[in-house]
Order: structure tokens, then sequence, then C-alpha cells
């Protein structure tokens, strides 16, 4: 299924007992629905806060599940912070998370003086100027193979090494900017962590050359503050080869 | 005072003791920056639920206040859920309410069959095809001076009789329809029955032409089903001539 939700509402997808979740209330609704145990993968665990308008998510059932049929129940049963776009049959072994091949978010920042408050979930506000040619810029050093040190949250064991595709900030109309960023996976905190440091160019902190050393130098301390989780969003989930 | 805020949490505008409202959240963060009593008056008091983007506030104050300051510190008090957009000096005797020549609403519908978790507190989800060209036909006969006491909540010796200057459905991107209307002022549910009558005539449950009958029977009963409130949103108040 493919699964869009407003993080504003949940402490992030992963299911915790006595906690809301994205995670927890899809598998809830899920096994009411359904009426046997239902185990959940998704392609990104976002953290709390954080939206998906495609986040996708898979699971095991019998045969012969009306599908737009249980699409439309759910969204009767989970009401507006949770949606499900879409539902379709996957091939046995089909896994939401391991067979995704490309995941790609999206970060809004609102860059003007005075707030909105219908953008207030969804965007960071930053009202000092940005340096948006200076932001671009500091993308370059990030496309390809590096180890992701500074920008992650460190894991024991785990690699951090990530194969970006692309990244850049476009401006959308008068006073939004939007980052999206391409790559095969993500660490965690991995986009804040980027855009934190980004928008401390933006505002003259740093120089965009800073971007390669930080990179470089596998040193959280290194890197910006971690942007707020509700500018981002889980945009898109790629299968292709 | 140029205020835009979302109505999803808030009890409407007018202010009530112990009831979380716009206006009493404004009176109180302005009573705390001012130190003095303030008495606000506002140009449209809107519903519990409604929006507004471009509300318009007047209160009296000591000479040499710092409006930009003001402002600034008002958004910081508020949070994001209330805005002020902008602030400046207006000639003693004007008022938000009374010097108004005219206001403009908008109503915005998501018609598609699956919902969207951005759009749910800011839209109406209607899931069923709506007949838009029947829609736009059902407007013509709001034009002009007439008494909409089929779309009012009805208020002992008030007058129903109101000026429709503008009035028109536009389609916005792929699925979303969107009704401005614009009147000197309006009465109370006056836009929300409008709505829920035209939407019904989108649907296929009454035809275009039963519009202008239900406005010449000055019955209530006779109008559809009142609108949500959350699709609603003063746009902007105007005061010249």
């Amino acid at each position: 299924m493919t699964v869009a939700y407003r993080g504003t509402s949940f402490r992030g997808f992963a299911a915790q007992p006595g906690i809301r979740t994205v995670g927890g209330a899809l598998t809830a609704a899920l096994e009411r629905t359904l009426r046997h145990a239902v185990e959940l993968t998704c392609a990104g665990r976002t953290d709390a806060g954080v939206h998906a308008w495609g986040q996708v998510v898979t699971f095991s059932t019998r045969d012969g599940v009306d599908l737009p049929a249980l699409a439309r129940g759910l969204n009767k049963a989970l009401g507006p912070a949770i949606v499900v776009r879409s539902a379709c049959l996957v091939p046995e072994g089909f896994d939401a998370r391991r067979s995704a091949t490309g995941r790609k978010y999206r970060y809004t920042v609102l860059n003007r003086a005075v707030p909105d408050p219908f953008l207030a979930d969804t965007t960071w506000h930053v009202a000092a100027p940005l340096d948006v040619p200076a932001m671009r810029l500091a993308c370059d050093p990030l496309y390809g193979e590096h180890d992701f040190a500074s920008f992650c949250r460190r894991i024991e064991g785990a690699s951090l090494v990530r194969r970006v595709r692309a990244a850049d900030w476009k401006t959308v109309g008068d006073d939004l900017l939007r980052f999206e960023i391409e790559a095969s996976s993500f660490c965690q905190q991995m986009v804040r962590s980027l855009v934190g440091t980004m928008v401390e160019i933006g505002v003259g902190k740093r120089r965009a050359g800073d971007m390669a050393d930080v990179l470089r130098a596998r040193d959280r301390q290194m890197a910006g503050e971690v942007a707020p989780p509700h500018g981002l969003c889980l945009w898109e989930v790629s299968y292709g080869r």
C-alpha cells in the first residue's frame, strides 16, 4: 500500500506499545479489518513529526482480499491523518524495505519575516533571508557515495555509507524553498542534519565550501543543528533498477 | 491588524470566558504586551473551525506604540495558529466591523475518491464526482440584493438582506474546487449553507434551477445541509468605497 500521513499527530512510524505511531495505527486497523495478525514492513521508518506522501508498506494476508474495499475501509477507520492512497498485490518475497532501490525526501522551508498558520505544520519557518545560490552550491559535494557519519546518528556496527543520486534546492512561489534529495537509502536524521547545516550556510554562519569539509570529517560535531522534523516529508519510494 | 488563523484550534472568534477563541487569545496577548485593557473589534466573527487569512481587527492604545515590534512580539507569544500579518495606525473612529465595505470568503472542496491528510483541516472532502457547470449555474441567482433567510440562522429582529457582488466556483489543479463569494456583509452560516446546497446540486440530488426557488422561499427548511466549517476561510475585507 502507498500511504500518506501527517506526522504531526504521531510519534514516528515504528510501532511502540502504548504510543500513537503510524505503524501502530495502521497495523491495528489492518488487524481489525482482516481479522488476523499483521506484520507490517515499511520503506522508510520516519521519525516523530516527519510526514509522508509516498510511504510504502507491505504485509501478508490470505488470497482474495478485495483491495479497493480494504483501502476504503482503512481510510474510514483511520481518519484524516493517515490515508491509504493505493493498494496492490505484489509478488511473494517483495518487501517494502528490502526491495526498495531509492527514496526521495523533501524538506520545505518557509523563508519570510511573517509566519503562516496554514504552513506551520509542514514547513520550517526561517525568518532571516537565505542565500539560495550558496545553499545550492553546498549540494554539490553530496553527490555520489560517501560515509555520512557527520550527518547521522551513529548506530553501533552499522555502515553510514550512502549513495546520493540527486540533491538540490528549488524555490517554490515567493517564499518557499524546497530541498529534494534522492538516495539508495538514508541513515537516521541525515536529511534534517544536511538541511540544518545548509540553512546555516544560507544565513551566512558558514560558507558553502564548508559542506565538503564537514562531509570529509565524519564527525557529528562538525555539522549544524538538526532541522526540525515538521519540514520533512518522505516523498517517494522507487523499486525499479 | 490583519490576522490569519487556523480555525481548527479555536471555538470561533468571539471571546467567551473559559473557552479557547481567536478573539480571546488575541486580546489576552495584546493586554499582556500593552499592559492595559483592550477592547477588540473584528471585521467578521467567524464560527468555530472557520479559518481566516485576512481577518481585520481594531483596538485603541496609547500613542507611540512600535507597531512592527508589537506584531513580532504577538507572533512569538501566540504561536503558529494565529499570525499577525501586518499592523498599522488607522484614523480615530475607524472600526474593523463598521468601516468595512466588503468581505470575501473562500470555501474549498477536495473532490476526489481518496482523501489527503495535508488538506484534511482546510478542505471539505467530497468523494462523489461533482457537476461543476451545474454548481456555477446555481451561483447566478445569488447576485444582487436578496433576503437570505433560507441560508441563514434567524436572529430576532435582524435583517437578513445582503448584497452579493460576486459568487463563483473555480477549479484549482486537478481536484480542488473553490467557491469565492463577495458581499457587503454576511449573515451567520450563510456561506456554508450556500455551499451545502450547491454541493447537493453538484452530486445530482437537486437541479441548478432549485437555487432560485430556495432563495425566493425565505425558508431555512428549503436549503441543503450546512457545509462543514473547516472548508471555509475569511479571505479578505475591504474598506474602500
